[in-house]
């Protein structure tokens, strides 16, 4: 008997933690943990002060609508339409506690026991631990070196069993941003099978094309097939408060009130109000986050060319993510904590990021850079440099 | 193809809001809502004040450990041995996103596709929603006229797929206290049987005994049975926070973990900075909403004496809730907008409460009683006495 949670593998993060254990590090020698793909600041001070005075309103201690805040439905409704043109009304918009959740959510709204979702390779963990989780089989979609997926390879995977097809843009873990006509032809290929295209857009952003980075919010009946994921834990530091949203039909909005109702009875009703406000607010703030974490983006990208020298491969970067080839002849799981050790830097595995036994798991790591500045890439790569060790067979790499 | 949403019903609670929609409600006679048990006043002041200055502190803002903050952790277990006995360690409590959760992520970790888990009827309506969304089949378990269940009824329900069995006390619906020698019973069953026993205490701080209500804690080995659910959300006014906890095994916990990262990632940090607040500064307050608690469960008895003249029973009544019995033909979901209308109250029909096609769901209604006080208890009692209606046949309630 294998119980929901014994289905799937324990989370990878605090897995890598555990690295850490017995280690020192010496004080003019930190570690650098790019482990993670989270803010280490709070919002911003105009934002915090706003939040002290909302915790006079008693509203914001109490429990809300299950489908979270109207206003707040109401105001990431109006951003959405303006940012990608086309309409979206509120009855379109649901608050979770999360973009996790609102993954899980969606996915529970759409499956049953024995389904199949499609999820381009490598994959968010999150993403293949819940469809473990629910029952639902992780179809594998390969993507080849440009890490972008094809719609031509997922349809020969589609089968009476499919539901939906996952993807990330700008991705996590690779960095890369999906072209706008990669999203159409996957659109026009869910649309033409009848399941549902679920692109989550936690880090959209940081995205560094100008404008839209899609027109599928224009075309008619978007949301038979379309649904979005979005978070506000990035583009506004709040992921110690639990919010994020779903843009989708209304319908399955009213599916997914079950699933809230049970799971979560409503999303932080602060953390609805503090998402609220940066909306309103901080629209010039976010457009200087992001031109800090472009430059972070650039800072890699100088910084790993030398790199090539000695082995490394920068193979995607974007967002918060850079994607990394090594040039060692173990594996990345037995690399990772060496790397901890010899270099005091932790990042992820690729094996926690695919199939397994894909041999891409063992050549690969992603390295969530948006946690450090220039000068600790800098650094990062200069540890990176130093590392030594028998190297893979020429070719070897996948 | 049935989703694993579809394979249950809407969440009661806005399915009821919408009763109020169209009727209009004089401002010298106001709705009297008693459907939901959630405080209606926020947190007191200086719990207020010690969340705005935690506002200051950027990790309120930021992600913290799957599992819970560590200080809250044991500031809980050491409550915990305190008013059970027996010992409890830190590593035997996880924090989630509200109790609902801790529902959802135990029974995520306990049971799998086709599993089987015990639920008294009337249960509590998450419950069920999750274990329909979980693919385990809710075995309902019959309580008779004291609406406490019996072990030796349970255990001729168990089967080779009984993975659990769920006790919520004091209850949700009913209100009833579960007496000592009740849970040690479930508990000796449980072993017996090598499944869990999955207590939710959401309401333990409002019941009406002095000391422990059970001593389970004082086993050896309790937690290879036992999972204790409980919540800080009714206990401190934190609903709006999200914070819950899950007590038991620590390798159920880590399983646990898997579920907790994947849909919530963390509980919400400054909710559970605020509980942790609550547990170290706020013994005496909560003792005081206790106390008023208990005297507007004193309310409901007194008024609801003179209302057997009219038929109405009071079953059951403590904590936040009490359950009661109809005098009308008509079934309680037909009786329950009517209420709204005729007697400007909204309570909920038991139907939400019990499985299709039970007889007592047609005769009975649930009051949650805590968010109103002694003149609203008083007036609520007035407005049912004037109800009329074409009465049941006599021995026609179940
Ligand atoms: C692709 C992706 N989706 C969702 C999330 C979850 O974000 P949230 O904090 O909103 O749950 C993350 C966070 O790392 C992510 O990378
Ligand atoms: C029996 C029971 N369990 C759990 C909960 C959920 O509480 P929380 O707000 O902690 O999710 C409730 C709330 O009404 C409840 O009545």
């Amino acid at each position: 008997m294998v119980t929901r949670t014994e289905a799937t593998f324990f989370p990878p993060i605090p897995e890598a933690q555990r690295w850490l254990k017995g280690v020192d590090f010496p004080a003019d020698r930190p570690l650098i943990n790019l482990s993670q793909a989270a803010p280490a600041d709070p919002p911003p001070a105009p934002m915090r002060a706003a939040m002290a005075e909302m915790l006079e309103d008693p509203a914001s201690h109490l429990y809300g609508p299950v489908l979270g805040l109207p206003a707040l439905r109401e105001a990431l409704a109006a951003d959405w339409a303006r940012q990608y043109g086309g309409t979206v009304a509120s009855a379109q918009v649901g608050i979770t506690a999360g973009c996790n959740q609102a993954f899980a959510a969606t996915i529970a709204a759409t499956c049953g026991e024995g389904d199949e979702v499609i999820l381009p390779v490598p994959w968010y963990f999150n993403h293949k631990m819940w469809l473990d989780m629910s029952g639902v089989r992780a179809v594998p979609l390969t993507c080849g070196a440009t890490l972008v997926p094809d719609p031509e390879d997922a349809r020969t995977l589609i089968t009476p069993r499919t539901r939906a097809i996952v993807l990330v843009s700008p991705n996590n873990p690779c960095g890369v941003e999906y072209p706008a006509e990669v999203l159409e032809g996957f659109h026009d290929l869910c649309a033409e099978a009848g399941i549902r295209l679920i692109v989550d857009e936690t880090y959209r952003d940081f995205d560094s094309r100008r404008g839209a980075p899609h027109a599928l919010l224009t075309r008619a009946d978007w949301d038979r097939t379309l649904v979005q994921l979005y978070s506000f834990s990035k583009a506004y530091r709040l992921t110690g408060h639990r919010v994020g949203a779903v843009i989708g039909q209304p319908e399955l909005l009213h599916q997914i009130e079950k699933f809230q109702d049970t799971v979560a009875i409503c999303a932080p009703s602060l953390g609805q109000r503090a998402a609220l406000w940066g909306l309103e607010n901080l629209g010039q703030w976010k457009a200087e986050q992001r031109e800090e974490i472009l430059d972070r983006r650039a800072a890699i990208e100088e910084h790993f060319a030398p790199l090539a020298a000695r082995g490394w491969r920068l193979l995607g970067c974007g967002a918060y993510f850079a994607y990394i080839e090594h040039p060692f002849a173990e594996g990345s799981a037995t690399l990772a904590p060496r790397l901890v050790r010899e270099a005091g830097a932790l990042i992820l595995p690729a094996t926690m990021f695919t199939p397994e036994g894909d041999p891409s798991g063992d050549r690969q790591f992603r390295v969530a850079f948006a946690n450090t500045d220039r000068a600790g890439i800098a650094e990062f790569a200069r540890r990176l440099a130093q590392v030594d060790g028998p190297l893979a067979a020429p070719g070897g790499a996948a």
